[in-house]
Formats: C-alpha cells, sequence, structure tokens
C-alpha cells in the first residue's frame, strides 16, 4: 500500500509539473492578478475544450476562439443557464492576417489565418463574489500583464444586453 | 488490492461512458469509414485541445477550428516535424455568418461567429500505411456521413505544396 501511495504521490506531481510546464509554453503564463477582480490567469487554460471562434472586423480585426473550463462546457453541452459558479471562460484574440502560403494553393486571396496574439479575456463565475456584475468578474491579460482599471470598467455595460445568456456571447458549436 | 483494483476498473469504466457519451451529445457521432484510406470519426475529438483557428474567404466562407489529438499537441508544441504515427489533426468549419446579437452591441457590422456545422476532416498519421501520400490519410465528413472517392482524391494533391511542414496547412497559435 505504501508503494501504491508513493506512485498516486509522485504521479500527481508528476502532473502538476506538466501542467506548470505547459502553461509557460503554451498561452500566458499566470502571474499578477487584474484590478478590479482580482483575477490571475488560470493556469493550464490553452488545454481548456472549445467552445466557438468567431471573427471580429473592424479597429478589433482578430480572430478569436472561445474555450471553458470544465464547468463551462458541461454547463454549455447541457444549455444551463445561468453559468454556475466556478465557470470560467477564456477568450483568445490572435491578429487576423492573410495567408499568403495558403493563398498559393488556393490560386486566390481567400485565406485568412491567427497571427500573433493580441489578448486574453476572461470571464470567472461566482455569484456572490461578482453580484453587482451580473455574478461575473472580468479581467484581460497581454504578454500576461493585466489591463488597468479603465479598460475592465468597460467589460460590464458591454456585455449587459447579452442578459437574457447570462451576459455571456458566445453559442456553443457544436 | 482486490478493492482498488476494482475500482480502477469501474473508474476505467466510467471514464469510457462519459467519452461515448459526450461523442454523441458534441460533434458528430463515429459511424461509417471515409473511402480510400479507411478513416473513421475518432470519438471524442471535438473534446481535443486548440491548434488555431482560421478563416476561409471566398466560396468555402466559414470559420474553422483546427484541434489535435494529444499527439499533435505534444509535436506542435515540441515543434517537431516530421509529426509522429498516430497524429491527428482534427478541422471542424462553421458557416461563416454575421451576428446581429454582437454588432447591435458594437454599435456597427463588424462581428463574424460560427453558425450551422459545415463539415469536419481529418489528417491521420500513419508513415507505412499511407506512405504513397505523405504518410497521410485524409477525410471528410457532413453529419456522420462520409464523402465519397472523388473528392478524397483531391486532399493529398492541395496538401502536397505545404511539403515542408510535413504536409500540414495550420500553424500553432499561443
Amino acid at each position: 500500500m505504501k508503494r501504491i501511495a508513493f506512485l498516486l504521490l509522485a504521479s500527481a506531481a508528476a502532473a502538476a509539473g506538466v501542467v506548470v510546464c505547459m502553461a509557460q509554453t503554451s498561452g500566458q503564463a499566470a502571474g499578477e492578478a487584474a484590478p478590479i477582480y482580482g483575477i490571475k490567469i488560470p493556469p493550464g487554460y490553452r488545454d481548456w475544450r472549445l467552445i466557438s471562434v468567431a471573427h471580429e472586423a473592424g479597429d478589433l480585426n482578430d480572430l478569436r476562439a472561445i474555450l471553458g473550463n470544465d464547468t463551462a462546457i458541461k454547463a454549455y453541452r447541457e444549455q444551463k443557464l445561468p453559468f454556475p459558479d466556478g465557470t470560467i471562460i477564456a477568450r483568445l484574440a490572435w491578429s487576423y492576417v492573410p495567408s499568403e502560403e495558403n493563398n498559393k494553393v488556393f490560386g486566390r486571396d481567400q485565406s485568412f489565418v491567427a497571427g500573433p496574439p493580441i489578448n486574453l479575456q476572461l470571464m470567472v463565475k461566482d455569484s456572490k463574489k461578482y453580484s453587482t456584475t451580473g455574478g461575473w468578474g472580468f479581467a484581460q491579460f497581454k504578454d500576461g500583464k493585466p489591463a488597468d482599471e479603465a479598460v475592465l470598467k468597460t467589460c460590464f455595460p458591454c456585455h449587459e444586453p447579452a442578459k437574457a445568456s447570462d451576459f455571456v456571447f458566445t453559442h456553443y458549436s457544436p
């Protein structure tokens, strides 16, 4: 039994090591907390499952993936609203860039791919802690650095029109 | 020890059940094999991690997510080419549709989201089995039904220009 317990501990330690390593080599590393809501980058968020994708044209001009932690994915798939406490939704945005490589193959300019990362936005559900903002805390990070208070103050007012879907814009794509 | 063995078996069975259930409620269900390469839809592919996203304009007019199984993600993150046998890359495409809901919030037409699913494409690495097509097998499915032979014959010729990146167009987005 002692040996089994040791193996389990060793596996857990190895798994923890892998998570830390992956958080650093993929996506932004956890660090400083964002203002107002006190949210840090969740370790391993880049490994979360996909909710959907989108393209924002105009000034944003990005391609984005919306990922969710296990609680988020379960709620989306079961179509349960409001999202339960513990839900975290991560929006990763990259520059929207034409792909010369792909366009050569297609024989015309039609292919747009994800360029350099722009930033990471997070929505964290905690109905008590964030009761004045629909139960959601908001954060934004660029290269691991949180956006300032002025930026984060704009999050909830922008999400308010989506009240019917618990202040979340993104729908799940099967 | 017997009790531990039983618990392990029970966990494994439960985990297997979860995977089967999720494959049916998210993404396309596994079924018929695609022609030429004999590839079936891998159970649980909708839970795979994200490689990148893209938008193909023109006739395709889609938003797409490219997901990879564990072997694919590991190879991408370690920047190892060629991809090892066992790599599977899944390209999920949805219609590229404007989001009225989002555009109202932004105050202008700038938001494009994933609409109804178009199809699922797969690349499966098996350097021996698929030695005549760069080590890759190709498949395409719509609503769980495989595309016919004529469609699949176009896959490898289209991917040939990407020989330098082991016939794969998509780059990893951190």
